[in-house]
């Protein structure tokens, strides 16, 4: 019966020490056995950024003789924990991988700056179920609870029915309470993007510098888009994959010039 | 007339000192004028990454009255560079943008680690024709003299026809002399892993480390697939979508018990 438990890999991005990953471990553990690879310091917006030049620390820091529940810090992106754990740490493949709970929203075009999703992302590549969940709140005080419900419901039928080859899930909560929030919806991800505004200022010894900040425009007034279900105070669940090819785009290519 | 001279800007992930950037500017100057925001480091790997937390840097280093050529040097990450390039340096919107010439492959599934490709995404999603270009052929020391006719004629057909709403160019190009490449084809991005091997070492004080490395696992027998033109000695063009809504997937997960 021992193995019957699934074995859930767990990380994110905000670091190990994060309110949002100690609320996924907390519903991960009803679920399977855990073991969490995670930075050991805030790597948002790292994408799917890989540590090629530099050395890589993994310290454990729970130990657990049963197994049930075990815990590494490391010192790279979010993309690297999931390759540490899946070929160094993990002594069989992981049943289930998920990411966050994210402090902030990953819905529509943010999927593609995200440390939290590139983990889910690459675990997906190994062939492993994945799941990236994210609370729309990006202080370090938000609330956790409403969300709870909804993690486990989604990672319970993910473990049950498996995910389509090549695809993970994108999973977005709002912030609202428990009675506020409406159900689950599947969407397709929002057609948005992000305008930049830089905050251009000068240091102590007269350089100019920039801070990156920008104001989320979406464009796309869609009734089945993540960004609409969200608003609609859904939890928004969008299949997500990594063969990136515009296969509508290839008889197009081909009419070229070459 | 002046102003039907295409804006191209340009950048890549080897920094703007690497060779294949320097082959990249010279034949985008016989297209066009051209703008060059480019990291002043290497940040190979860095995928989609952005820089949250920290101040960016950005310097002119090539003045140029007439604005045929400017060229910018940036602390940041490749994405950084585009939105850098799009919200502060450029006065109007490129015509282009493109991204390398990348030392080393881009196809398959490394379009999703590669800061070039990402590059080409970033511009992407601000409505900007993007092409990312990746000669396979890692070493500092690499020929790009064959590759160059090809990005001409890629980048030339781009800025006649355009490119469909929401697609990007992954383009690679075989390490081959100019008469063994056997022309262009159009494909589909190989459905391929990164199985990765740790090389595990002790430091001088004690502690453990680990180098990423690790072995390309092709698992697609495809004869339309990037790897599979590359092998045959063509340049592959992959049409890169940033939509990452698995479509077909939506159906099953509508079934699930919510």
């Amino acid at each position: 019966m021992v193995n019957k438990r699934p074995l859930i890999l767990v990380t994110n991005d905000d670091g190990i020490n994060a309110p949002g990953i100690r609320a996924l471990i907390e519903v991960m553990l009803t679920l399977g056995d855990v073991c969490v690879v995670a930075p050991d310091s805030p790597q948002s917006g790292m994408g799917h950024a890989i540590t090629i030049n530099d050395a890589l620390y993994c310290n454990q820091i729970i130990l657990s003789k049963d197994a049930l529940h075990s815990e590494y810090s490391c010192s790279g992106t979010p993309v690297d924990c999931v390759k540490l754990a899946t070929n160094e740490i993990l002594k069989r493949k992981a049943d289930l991988c998920v990411s966050g709970i994210n402090h902030g929203s990953n819905s529509s075009i943010n999927v593609i700056y995200s440390g939290t999703m590139s983990a889910a992302v690459e675990a997906g590549t190994s062939g492993i179920p994945a799941i990236g969940f994210s609370l729309l709140d990006s202080s370090l005080e938000a609330d956790f609870n409403p969300a709870m419900k909804y993690v486990k419901l989604i990672a319970e039928q993910t473990l049950k029915n498996g995910l389509p080859t090549g695809v993970v899930l994108n999973v977005n909560i709002p912030k609202l309470n428990s009675s506020e929030i409406q159900g689950i919806k599947i969407c397709r991800q929002a057609n948005a993007y992000w305008k930049e505004i830089f905050d251009k200022r000068t240091n102590p010894v007269g350089r100019d510098y920039y801070w990156l900040t920008g104001e989320f425009v979406n464009q796309d007034k869609g009734k089945d888009t993540d960004e609409w279900a969200l608003e609609q105070g859904y939890v928004s669940v969008v299949p997500v994959q990594f063969d990136l090819t515009a296969h509508h785009a290839i008889n197009e290519l081909n009419t070229w010039d070459f």
